[in-house]
C-alpha cells in the first residue's frame, strides 16, 4: 500500500492532537490523527474540569465555543478554606479575569463533532503506532488498522499521544532529559449527581489532609480526597469518603450535600517535563511533554497552550517564515516551567505531607502561614488569581 | 541581699532586648536588662544588616534613627540573578516602600549608647541566670554578677536570650511544642574591605549554588556563598572564595571588585518557631521564640517587630488595658509564620538543593520556572516587594 501524504501526522486524539488538527484545518494545513484507542474510550476519559480564559478564547476563535457559552460555568474566583475558615479569592475583582467549568469530556466532544462534521482524517484503534526518520524532513509514520499495514509520510510529526506515547520514547535516549517528581499522596476523586454545594470551587487545606469541592455542571458536583499512595478504591466505600468530606471541608453554617456517587478513582499524583519539546521534525504537545500534579488545574490548559503555539508555528512555517517553529520547542517549555512551579506550589500549599516527621509540623504551620498571608494581601492574591486564570499563551 | 524591684525583667541585651528596654524606658515602664556576655561581646557580633521600613519607623520613632539616617544606604530593591542574568526588582516603583541596610552591629551600638546615656541598668556578664515563678504574677529572676547572687522580682520576665537561652528552656517542655526545618547547606560570609560593586543586593541562583552580594557601608562589602553544610573555613582560602563569587555572581559587563578579607564565618540555617511565645508572666521575644534562615534579612526585623508589639501591650497594660498584652503570643505567632513561610520560600527559591537525587533537577528547573515568573510579573514583584519590605508590625 503507497502512503498516505499529509503535511502534518499526528499521534493522539485525545485534547491536544483533535484541537491541533482542527487549527491546522482552519488555518488551511492538512493533517491526519492517529489514536490508538477507540473514539468511545476517547470520550469517556474523565479528566480536568477548569477552563483558564486563554484556552475558551481559543477553542472559540476556532468555533468551538457554542456550547461551552451555554453549558460552561464562568467562575469568578476560588475559596481558599483552612483552619475551618473559607475566604474567597475574587480574579475578576482583582484582575478582571476568570476561568470556566467545562469538563475534558465536552471538549473533546466538541471536538469530535466538529471533525465528524468536517469529514477529518482520524483513524482510531491504529496498533503498532511507530514513528520514523524523525531527523530528515521526510518523517513517517506506521500502523496498522482495520488489519491493513499504513504509511503516513509527512512533514512533521506531533506526539499528542500523552505521558505513555510513543513519540516520546522514540527521541534518542542521549537527546532528551526527564524531569520528574512525585508526591507522596494521591487523589480519590468522585463524581456525584448532586447539585454543587457551592458556587465556585473550594481547595481546602485540613489537618488531615486535602479536600476539594468542584463540579462538572449545574447537577454534577465533583469531590476530590488527599489519601494514601497505597489507598485503593476498596478501602474507601462511599460512606467512608462522604464523611470525610464533611470533616475537610466543613465550616459553619454550611452543608455538603450528598448524592449518588457515580464514578470513583484514585490518581497518583506527579510532575513531569521532558527537557525537550522539539526533535527534528517531531514536536510534542501536552502530556507527552509534560504532566502536572491536578491541584492547579493545569494539565488540559497547558495541552491547550501547546496546541495554539504549534498551530500558529505552523501556519507560519507555510507561509515562509519558520521562525516561531523552530523558536516553539524553547517557548512552550518556558511556559510550561512556569506553570509547574505554580502546579508545584498550589500542591505543597494545600496537602498534608506526612512523609519527614521531623519537618511535617514545621511544614503544616508553614503552609498555614502562607494562606495566613495569601487571604490577607492583595498582591499575593493578584499573583494567585494571574497563575489560576492562566498566563498568556 | 535583698531582691531589686522592676517591672520587666529582660534576659539579654541583644538587639531584642535592648530595643525593648528603651521602649519601655520611653513608656515610662521600669526594666532591668541581664545579659550572660561582655558588653564587648555583644558590640561585636556581626548579624544581619537590612532594616524593613517598619523597623526604621520603630528606632526612628524611639530616637534612635539619626545614625541610620546619616550612615544607612537606603535601598529601593533588589537584583535577581538567574541563568546569568540580573533583574531588578524595583520596591519603591512597585509599591512604595523601601529597606535600610544597616548592620545589627550598629543598631546595638546605637543602643548601648543611648542606654549609657541614660544610665539604665543593664547587667552584663551575669551567670547561672535562672527566672522561677513564670505560673504566678510574681515572676523572680537570679544570677550572680561580680561574685555576687541577685534576685529580681518583676512583674514580668521577658526572654530575649536567643535560641540558646533559659526563658525558652524554662517553659515545662508539656506546655510547649519546637517547630523546625533545616536546610542541607550553609552560608559562608565574608566582611571585605571593598566598596560594593553593586549599588542594590544582588541574590544569585547560580548552577553551582547560591550567592550574595551585600554590603555594610560605602566601603565595606558583605558577600556570601551557599557551601555545604560540612565546610570548614579551612577549606574556603580567600583566593577560593573570591574565584567562586565571580563564577556565582559574574554577568558579562560588571566586574566584582575583591578586597581584603577582615572577617568570616560560616552559619548553618534553620527555621524554628516555639508554638508559644506567651507562658505565665514570659514573653519571648527574637530569636529565643523564633529563627529564620538568613535570605529574606527577617531575623533582626522579626525581633525589632515583636518588640515593637510587645512594648505597646505592656504600655496597655499599665494603663489598665490588658487586651494587646494577652493577645501579644499569638499576635506574634501569626505574623512570624507569615515571615517564615517568606524566608523559607526566598531560601528554596534560591538554593541548589542537590540532597535528592530524583528530584534535584526538576527542582532546579521548577526555581527558574518560579524566577523567569516572578521577573516578568508586576503582581508577583509587588508579592516579593510586600515580604520582602516588611510586613505591618
Amino acid at each position: 500500500m503507497s502512503p498516505e501524504n499529509t503535511r502534518v501526522a499526528i499521534i493522539g486524539a485525545g485534547p491536544a492532537g483533535l484541537l491541533l488538527s482542527w487549527a491546522l484545518r482552519d488555518a488551511g494545513i492538512d493533517s491526519i490523527v492517529v489514536e490508538n484507542r477507540t473514539q468511545d474510550y476517547v470520550l469517556a476519559r474523565i479528566r480536568a474540569g477548569v477552563l483558564e480564559q486563554s484556552a475558551v478564547e481559543t477553542l472559540t476563535r476556532l468555533g468551538l465555543g457554542e456550547r461551552i457559552r451555554t453549558e460552561g460555568l464562568e467562575h469568578d474566583g476560588i475559596y481558599l478554606q483552612f483552619r475551618g475558615e473559607r475566604h474567597h479569592v475574587d480574579f475578576q475583582e482583582l484582575i478582571g479575569r476568570s476561568v470556566t467549568v467545562y469538563g475534558q469530556q465536552e471538549v473533546v466532544k466538541d471536538l469530535i463533532n466538529a471533525h465528524t462534521s468536517a469529514g477529518s482524517t482520524i483513524y482510531y484503534e491504529a496498533a503498532d503506532v511507530a514513528v520514523h526518520d524523525l531527523e530528515s524532513s521526510a518523517p513517517r509514520v506506521t500502523f496498522t488498522h482495520a488489519g491493513e499495514a499504513h504509511t503516513i509520510a509527512a512533514d512533521f510529526v506531533v506526539g499528542a499521544d500523552g505521558f505513555h506515547g510513543v513519540c516520546r520514547a522514540s527521541i534518542p535516549r542521549e537527546a532528551i532529559t526527564l524531569y520528574d517528581r512525585s508526591y507522596p499522596y494521591a487523589w480519590l476523586g468522585i463524581l456525584a449527581n448532586v447539585a454543587p454545594s457551592t458556587d465556585e470551587l473550594i481547595y481546602a487545606l485540613h489537618e488531615d489532609g486535602f479536600a476539594m469541592h468542584s463540579m462538572r455542571s449545574p447537577h454534577v458536583s465533583r469531590l476530590y480526597l488527599q489519601v494514601d499512595t497505597a489507598d485503593s478504591l476498596e478501602q474507601w466505600p462511599d460512606e467512608r469518603i462522604w464523611e470525610t468530606l464533611h470533616a475537610r471541608l466543613g465550616v459553619p453554617g454550611w452543608t455538603l450535600q450528598e448524592g449518588e456517587i457515580t464514578d470513583k478513582s484514585i490518581t497518583p499524583m506527579r510532575s513531569f517535563v521532558a527537557s525537550r519539546l522539539a526533535y527534528g521534525s517531531l514536536f510534542l504537545a501536552g502530556d507527552a511533554g509534560h504532566i502536572v500534579p491536578p491541584t492547579g488545574a493545569k494539565g488540559l490548559n497547558s495541552a491547550i497552550a501547546d496546541v495554539t503555539m504549534l498551530a500558529a508555528a505552523l501556519a507560519a512555517h507555510y507561509a515562509d517564515d519558520d521562525a516561531l517553529l523552530s523558536g516553539y520547542g524553547e517557548a512552550a517549555l518556558r511556559r510550561q516551567w512556569r506553570v509547574q512551579q505554580f502546579s508545584q506550589w498550589m500542591t505543597d500549599l494545600l496537602h498534608r505531607n506526612r512523609t519527614d516527621l521531623q519537618t511535617m509540623e514545621f511544614d503544616y504551620q508553614s503552609q498555614l502561614g502562607r494562606l495566613d498571608y495569601v487571604t490577607g494581601s492583595v498582591h499575593a492574591q493578584r499573583e494567585l488569581a494571574e497563575q489560576y486564570s492562566g498566563l498568556p499563551f
